[in-house]
């Protein structure tokens, strides 16, 4: 018998963690390995050998992980390059001394090119012995093949919900008053799209479109015009037709030169007032809340989330299965239901899925009967969430400060 | 028999319609009032005889409206000035006409304070026949007598949740990472203060103390020095000792002149930036989520809101039950419990209570134990949300908008 290791990578979602609960207590069901080791921190802690033992998990764990934000073993940026052969060489020499078969790694396109990239350096150096098989998550939705990736209807809920809120309470006074809600999203617009669901969104402005103006303008004067208020949804990776982004146009001028200061809600928010369309304009960026707000994770994800983590170790009991990323997909008909799939991970790496093109209404104003059919079903359900004494979500101690 | 008539003022919370629906479901089980009128958009919108008749609301519709964030009624930010003679004769005049005996004003200090000069001039002029009675809200938690406002405890209760969340999602990559929450609260404390119920926060700065940069940015350099994070609160009215805000101070320089766009989170990250303590900082700024974010109650709150209203209605059975303000305040002992009082109107009105300096630790270290003892009873518990088939909460449709 043997190791496996599971690691997270990119940027965290709300339920990530389901997916290495998943895995965990699938070996406990059936352990076709002796240990679960989580790397920490990524590619970056696998390299330094930081593991952290998940093997004997509780059940309470195991089910407060799957309810925990982010990445409980720690993320990472570091892209592993074909050209950096050191590195593939010290990761191969560390996998054969702790005896690890089976690499899990759970991430977006980046960290599946990864996936692709020690599968294909095991095969071109004829190393066997050892498996690598992809997760997917991002709360952008941008990932190839698969119908929806893990992480996003969690977040799509939250900003849905957080639009619907916010919405109300923007429109209590009679006074005019403009909204504007930033969503993540820099080159996909399925986060800011998805805040359609809500059905009070007037302007939803998507990075699949290069910005207009004028156009932009027209739309939301038409809208404080007939009624006094106007609620804007943004993604912060709109930009104008040279590639330009909204935010770094308008933060030009700041004393300090930081790019991040102003946003796409906040240059927005700028043209609305200065060409008078409306004397107000308030702005909330949803920023990392969105990824992380674990309180109101969509069950659907979160379950998902978790069987793709057990489907992932269950599928690895085949040798042959390496290079592989798992997904969900979901199955044509009137109710709701998937099915698990895998593909080469090379297929999902480095690919990114816009929102469709077919789906975005003219106008600026908002998406098509079919994206609402496909937003729907993905956030229903909440889990039934376990506090502490104090009111608070029970989280488990993130891996990487034990 | 007579109407009363129910209205809300001053800036939304999540929990300021249960008030109303505490006065709507009081009246069903004894019906003192034949009707039970919701006043639009506060006195202004009573001035224009802007009324919505919600004597015969459903269960349904009352729970629901209980599980509504922001002013189902609509708000109003009119100040009614007692110079203003000819406003209070056309307010009389429009009670008589509608034969309404008795006011339920929701509101902060400002609405306290228009309940207290509706009954000085009933007084002075000898008008009998109407009563005023206030029920408190605000997320700020700043009024007087009080144990604490209704809309404090589920705003604190976000805040401490996505102060945990969020703090989770930023500490997982090895590099440097400096993160800021900005919360509201203008002239008081409370509410960033009760993001150290999460145990997260390194570095506290709060209103009640003028700003001193060179402290604030000492304490953020410990931090980031001993563990390469640092976890920031910063309260949205921290201002020097001049009185000017460090939003407004740092927004100076900006293109358009808005002092609106920088906040007091920017303020901050910009100081650290410029100071080379950290390479990277991001700001989150909770915006009118905090207040709105009805999916996450405390259930303290929410209930004790409900009841609330019903003690305005039932102890207004009283004819000289008048110019009173209703409150909620904690009875001593181990286990958390309250009793309902009354007060005049005066007593809240104009006032601000502050987070007490004896609960704010040196340094920017957050708050006392005491303080924590105080926070961590008002978070418990989280009612039964009751959602859409599209996975979203239900919410009354604002009566402002029928």
């Amino acid at each position: 018998m043997a190791k496996c290791l599971v690691a997270q990578s990119g940027g965290p979602t709300s339920v990530i963690n389901a997916t290495v609960a998943g895995v965990v207590k699938a070996n406990q069901l059936n352990p076709v390995y002796d240990t679960v080791l989580g790397g920490l921190h990524g590619i970056e802690g696998i390299l330094d050998e930081k593991f952290y033992d998940l093997t004997n998990m509780s059940d309470d764990e195991n089910r407060v992980l799957r309810q925990s934000p982010s990445s409980a073993l720690g993320s990472c940026r570091y892209k592993l390059k074909r050209e950096n052969v050191a590195d593939f060489e010290k990761l191969f020499a560390i996998l054969k001394k702790h005896d690890i078969r089976t690499v899990f790694y759970t991430g977006g396109n980046d960290s599946m090119d990864t996936v692709a990239a020690l599968d294909e350096y095991a095969k071109a150096n004829n190393i066997t012995g050892h498996q690598f098989v992809g997760c997917p998550k991002t709360v952008d939705n941008d990932l190839m093949v698969m119908d929806h990736a893990p992480g996003f209807a969690s977040a799509a809920k939250f900003i849905a919900t957080t639009a619907l809120q916010t919405w109300t309470d923007s429109t209590v006074y009679t006074r005019q008053d403009v909204f504007i809600l930033e969503t993540m999203g820099r080159d996909a617009g399925w986060l800011a799209a998805s805040s359609c669901v809500s059905g009070i969104v007037d302007v939803l402005v998507l990075p699949e479109h290069p910005f207009e103006k004028e156009a932009f303008l027209a739309a939301v004067k038409k809208h404080v015009d007939a009624k006094n208020k106007c609620y804007i949804v943004v993604s912060e990776g709109v930009h104008y037709a040279d590639g330009t982004y909204l935010a770094a146009g308008e933060s030009k001028n700041d004393t300090f030169g930081h790019a991040v200061l102003g946003g796409a809600g906040n240059a927005i928010k700028e043209m609305i007032l200065e060409a008078g369309i409306s004397e107000r304009a308030k702005v909330q960026d949803l920023s990392n809340a969105q990824r992380s707000h674990a309180t109101e994770q969509s069950k659907v994800d979160v379950e998902e989330s978790f069987q793709l983590g057990m489907s992932a170790h269950m599928r690895s009991i085949d040798p042959s299965f390496t290079g592989m990323t798992v997904y969900v997909t979901r199955v044509e008909g009137d109710k709701y239901d998937v099915t698990y799939g895998a593909t080469a991970s090379s297929n999902i790496a480095n690919h990114v899925r816009h929102f469709p093109e077919e789906w975005i209404l003219p106008n600026f104003e908002g998406i098509s009967k079919e994206a609402h059919a496909y937003f729907e079903p993905l956030l229903v359900g909440q889990p039934e969430i376990m506090y502490d004494e104090k009111g608070l979500p029970r989280q488990v101690k993130p891996y990487y400060m034990r």
